[in-house]
């Protein structure tokens, strides 16, 4: 029996109510399949940083390096400014695991409705491929003369042709297993030096990936097409800052952020990979045991796909639209009116 | 009779096709009101690029410094790279003449289908006020180790106190005259050194504007809310980059590219300020006469505005809407199958 070995890490608010159904989730399907989890939970977190002073001990990325994967809840919290919460937490472990690959999927559900009028479900079906170690996000830059008229602030982006290159293959393999279709995200016409180096690595990888038709858009027109085509799209690979931007789009476009889920992968499996929903710690329903747990179990779905399991994560997944599609019971962000136990106990019968 | 000296500059395509529906606007409303108009027009285009090596004359910017506005179809074909283009006319234009506030409305009119279900006439009523000539568009940067595995490209966003005050003060100041609500967009979780600078400037400018309500949102969260709420916005004021893409995105959500324009304005008025519509030069439908001319006219109403005659203006916008409302000829991207012609002289009727 495979003993997979994985880190909770349930942080702030709402983050805490939806690990608990992903776990079940988890237990489920592994002990059908014949494989199960062993867990260490963490409580770093900010109510850990307003106690400690830091959102995890110094030794925090050690403790991680052994595990097979890491589930996240959601982190931030009032009160603890945001760039101690991420800069301290998610976005350290994105960048020492190398977790260069953040993965989006979007769905339009049967028995979730879009905000646009024509996305029908089943139509809308693609993946945001973004860079998640480099690009816009990075730490160089610096503040000028602060507090006088002559006042700057510069930042940075920094793009390597190894950095880009490798999610650029990642995102052609990916579309070659999929629809064979793949867009670039670009602004190459504004942004004269790093996203012309962008576009020519995307049309040298493209090359190397003739199977695949890819195609270039500039952030602004392709953001409209989101909305006005969203059906268009297999796979959409774009740098650290436009694919953040894309993801919730493409999440709000599909009808609920709730459900969304995003995997941070090392593909190399040189350190572990870690799952989180989409959604943040929430604070304003925290506690109250509503919150949707779709997010978590779907990112729990793309861990056991990641942990060589995708027979059982595809059944997780055919819960997840089974439940949407078949019962009126959902929490009050898809406007049902079930408990977040409620609701993972439904999708478990399911399953 | 105030005499109003317009730069015209038709562009590509169908620019070509817009700006003669705008000019017969202009001197139609300006008959009525006692003032006119007189038109230098150029022919700076990418087929003068293609013919001459340059998109405009070595002293292209001092032959339009002393017109009292720029009226610019579009710019942009097949053949001629974006970044030749848009940095050999555009952006130089910009940056000259100190166009530092790009101003976008937004609204859904009655007779035109939102993609979003919830977005109804008139409830959508907003403007993007974006940074227009410093910030992420920087021309500072470059690429190191061409062609070897440790290539990279950098680039620099810089972001001045003088330069994001100025456009602060213009957006504070227009949501004063408005419903005096401002949400900055801003991605100072991730983007650590440039978007905290602008956070506090948001917040020092806000202090003296103290009948403006602000808020500010991050530029992912902001996205998902154009689309899943965009009837609570009313001022929002961006970067260069994020203005670009939320105000495409806006006018994606409000059912027409064809109809959005935009004003680039120097408000000090020491420079001629610039009208644009927001979409393309549109090769794949230029030379039919199908192009929709509200964009060309909305702007030639926003030149109007920015020339001190605000009920002409005003009266444009109401021809639009008018004509949007109580009639079905429209061209062929609002569902109709009317010319520019044809649509144009049926605003003209309504004036
Ligand atoms: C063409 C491009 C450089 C330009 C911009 O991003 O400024 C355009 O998208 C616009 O919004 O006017
Ligand atoms: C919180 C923030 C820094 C983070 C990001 O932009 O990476 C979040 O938006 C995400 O997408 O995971």
């Amino acid at each position: 029996m495979t003993d997979h070995h994985i880190a909770l890490i349930p942080g702030d608010g709402i983050g805490a109510e939806v690990l608990p159904p992903a776990q079940q989730v988890l237990d489920a399907v592994g002990a059908r399949h014949g494989f199960a989890f062993t867990y260490t939970s963490y409580d770093w977190s900010c109510e850990r940083y307003v106690r400690e002073g830091a959102m995890m001990p110094e030794d925090g990325l050690d403790q991680l390096r052994d595990k097979d994967a890491i589930l996240l809840g959601a982190v931030g919290y009032p009160g603890v400014p945001d760039h101690v919460s991420l800069w301290g937490l998610l976005i350290p472990i994105r960048r020492s695991f190398r977790q260069y690959v953040n993965l989006r999927p979007i769905r339009v559900f049967e028995g979730v409705a879009s905000p646009l009028r024509a996305a029908a479900a089943g139509e809308v079906d693609f993946v945001v491929v973004r860079e998640n170690v480099e690009g816009e996000y990075s730490e160089i830059g610096g503040r000028l003369n602060r507090g006088f008229p002559e006042e700057m602030a510069v930042q940075e982006s920094v793009f390597t042709r190894g950095g880009v290159t490798r999610v650029l293959d990642y995102a052609f393999e990916l579309a070659a297993q999929r629809g064979r279709k793949l867009t670039s995200a670009t602004k190459s016409n504004g942004i004269v030096h790093t996203l012309p180096f962008w576009d020519e690595l995307v049309a040298e990888r493209g090359a190397v990936h003739p199977q695949v038709a890819w195609d270039q858009e500039h952030i602004d027109a392709l953001a409209a097409k989101f909305v006005l085509d969203p059906a268009r799209f297999d796979v959409v690979v774009a740098s650290n800052l436009f694919g953040d931007i894309l993801s919730d789009l493409a999440a709000a476009v599909a009808g609920s952020i709730g459900i969304a889920p995003a995997a941070n992968l090392n593909p190399e499996r040189e350190f572990p990979s870690m799952f989180e929903p989409v959604h943040g710690s929430a604070p304003d329903i925290a506690g109250r045991g509503v919150a949707n747990p779709l997010g978590a179990i779907w990112s729990a779905a793309m861990m056991l796909d990641h942990l060589g399991h995708p027979e059982a994560a595809k059944e997780v997944t055919d819960a997840i639209a089974a439940v949407l599609a078949k019962t009126d019971v959902r929490t009050p962000d898809l406007g049902g009116s079930a408990t977040t136990t409620e609701f993972a106990e439904k999708l478990l019968e399911l399953l």
